[in-house]
């Protein structure tokens, strides 16, 4: 490893330590989409990119863009880049990792005094998790034009607010992006690179550090379902009379779990979770029969054909379930995700880059989407990297080892030195 | 129908009016045991017997006696009576009906000039809702002297307050409840008569307007179990490495169903109820395994060896689904209740007035916990009547048309007029 890389490493490192720093919210740490701490993580990653001599933009959505010249201007740019808010008590390196990778690039290129051939982007990309606003992958769809209007004013965070008044709040410009303007265009962009760790413990367990994603899962999701019964005595209501809210919800979850096994039998990979689950704290308790349960809803899968199966069998447990136990499914909105299958070039070259290296490398799908699916689709030549990572993600005990953050970091500056 | 007893019955269903007048919180009703609501119905009450011209008693743990002297006081008394608080959210009959069918036997007596034989007390019962402290039959239990005194300090209500506070607040007198100080003697008392709404449907599916309860189920309960598995990204983890719990719960709750359809086949009666769950706020996502949920189980029969078997089982299924999904369940305390036989003499003699009125009434057990079995429990001869009710009870909806409550009222009025 080069001085260099060395130096642009522990770089990072510090970044690493004054985010977590500044924006723990204990267990683990918490950086709301468009919220104060977000907020901060983009004003510490200007004043980074200033001291590295990177020109700045900010798009109508308040995506930052920190760019080190290249000797062709006109050439399709590299951009390297990543999400930088968090889930609620999560951990510090999801998404972060991603725009550090980028800013460790560029500052070891510095260090270096090479110029690339083409501009380098370092892209800190708004909201991609989808807990603060209920929409996928906002902030790099509004870079490409493609965010729906309506969300900006159905969409609202926990703090009661519109996506709108909270771009507003931080002077963005909703109303260029209602209209769908394009900070972005795919036929400029010559490769988009994120570094995420990874949110399972495939490579843990395979012991290697790195992993080059093939392919992106799609989604269906139902955020706000619910199964209504009848509130009864439990002592009371004898069996027959029961709608019992929280019995049909369980008989669904089980009922998901046989379809998962006939997915496994068939060869088809998908994953199914409900996370969050509720009886109405107002009108429940012990001694009452449940007459109603809220609850999430999170299919995933590489296959759209394999995600429409899970949704008709789901359809179908549910009015088995509503027939038997005389209750009713309110579903709610479906949301969700496409497909994304990722660019076999770029990861040829990744692949040879970390074979010259000495780099142990595997390919792997994500499970997880990753604002990497909405480059991907756009027809961008798009690269996930995953980074080995101890605990899981999406909760405060998430781990990442510099050292196997280094190997990604190396990765793509000689793939990008390579070019 | 008497004159009189038409006046008791309208009088009865102006306090009913004014007790849903005060104690309205929008869906239905609330009256918090030791609480301001459940304090109202005590000051009403106390107004109603001084406007009859009952005597007044308080005991150690604020219930409230009000009594019509009979001609010789030394005899044994006849107690009618039940609790006045209610579940949050419940509705305006359940318990009240108990406190008001006393009322109207004592104002018919007293518009008649009818003086019985021995003392008509009317007991107004304290907190008998186990959801407001975690305890069952609090007031009966501590009018015989036999609430465990660790109770006051232990139990703690939704306000954070104990019941040792709750009881000071009001000026009642926590040492004597401690010390087992017993204001009711068993050999005092000559039958105790409890009217309460039928928490189930099946007075009504019978097109008949009074049940007489042969017995009362006893149960057990976890309150604050939990099921812990470990948190994980929903796309992410794959299915063999996933610790759900809100999976491993379902499994349990469809493991119980099972148990259930067992007991039936034995011809064994019990209800099996997970009235709350719920996964944590702070930390679970729709994109997240969930590591945690929270429930509550309340188990009941008149059979104690059915509620051992259940309880076995529970604790057998526990132990595999823990072992398949590598969770832990965490199962807090045991409470529970002891099942209560009611006096097959003092029924026979509801039976014998039924039918002489002319009132259709069946014999039926009780699913519901009710002040009865406590009474039943000390050797107290004791009665249970149940009105029939529209909607169930715990609920908003609860209903009972007061034709049905009439009846009830004429029985016992016949039952202590003929002793």
């Amino acid at each position: 490893m080069t001085p260099a890389l060395r130096s642009a490493l522990a770089l990072a490192e510090r970044l690493f330590d004054e985010l977590r720093a500044h924006t723990t919210d204990a267990p683990g740490i918490t950086r709301a989409a468009y919220g104060e701490s977000e907020q901060f993580a983009h004003e510490l990653l200007k004043r980074t990119g200033r001291e590295l001599g990177l020109a700045q933009a900010i798009d109508a959505a308040g995506n930052l863009y920190l760019t080190m010249p290249g000797e062709d201007s006109e050439l399709p740019s590299w951009i390297i880049g990543s999400h930088i808010d968090s889930v609620p008590h999560g951990g510090n390196f999801d998404g972060a990792a991603g725009v550090l990778a980028g800013i460790a690039v560029a500052a070891a290129l510095k260090g270096e005094g090479r110029q690339l051939k083409r501009n380098l982007t370092i892209m800190v990309i708004r909201a991609e998790e989808s807990t603060w606003f209920p929409v996928s992958y906002l902030g790099s769809r509004a870079a490409f034009g493609i965010l729906p209007a309506e969300a900006l004013e159905t969409c609202r965070a926990d703090t009661g607010l519109t996506l709108r008044s909270h771009m507003e709040a931080l002077d963005f410009r909703p109303d260029a992006v209602a209209a769908g303007e394009a900070y972005l265009d795919p036929a400029r962009i010559h490769g988009f690179i994120e570094v995420h760790i990874e949110q399972g413990p495939v490579l843990e367990r395979e012991d290697v550090p790195v992993g080059l994603v093939t392919g992106i899962a799609g989604s269906f999701r139902y955020r706000e379902a619910r199964c209504l019964g009848a509130y009864g005595h439990s002592g009371a209501v004898p069996r027959a009379d029961r709608q019992d809210a929280v019995v049909a919800f369980a008989e669904l979850v089980a009922a998901l779990e046989q379809t998962w096994d006939g997915l496994e039998r068939d060869g088809e990979r998908a994953t199914i979770t409900f996370g969050e689950v509720g009886t109405d704290p107002t009108q429940h308790a012990f001694s009452k029969v449940p007459g109603e349960v809220g609850f999430c809803l999170d299919v995933r899968s590489e296959s759209a054909a394999c995600l429409e199966r899970i949704h008709a069998e789901l359809r179908q447990h549910a009015a088995i379930i509503e027939q038997r136990r005389g209750v009713r499914f309110d579903w709610g909105e479906r949301t969700g995700s496409s497909a994304a299958v990722l660019d076999p070039a770029l990861r040829q070259l990744l692949a040879a880059s970390a074979e010259r290296l000495g780099i142990r490398a595997i390919e792997m799908p994500s499970g997880a989407g990753h604002d990497t699916s909405v480059f991907a689709n756009q027809g961008v030549p798009a690269a996930l990297v995953f980074v080995r990572n101890q605990n899981g993600s999406h909760n405060p005990d998430e781990a990442m080892r510099i050292e196997d953050f280094a190997r990604a970091v190396e990765l793509i500056h000689r793939c990008v030195v390579a070019d």
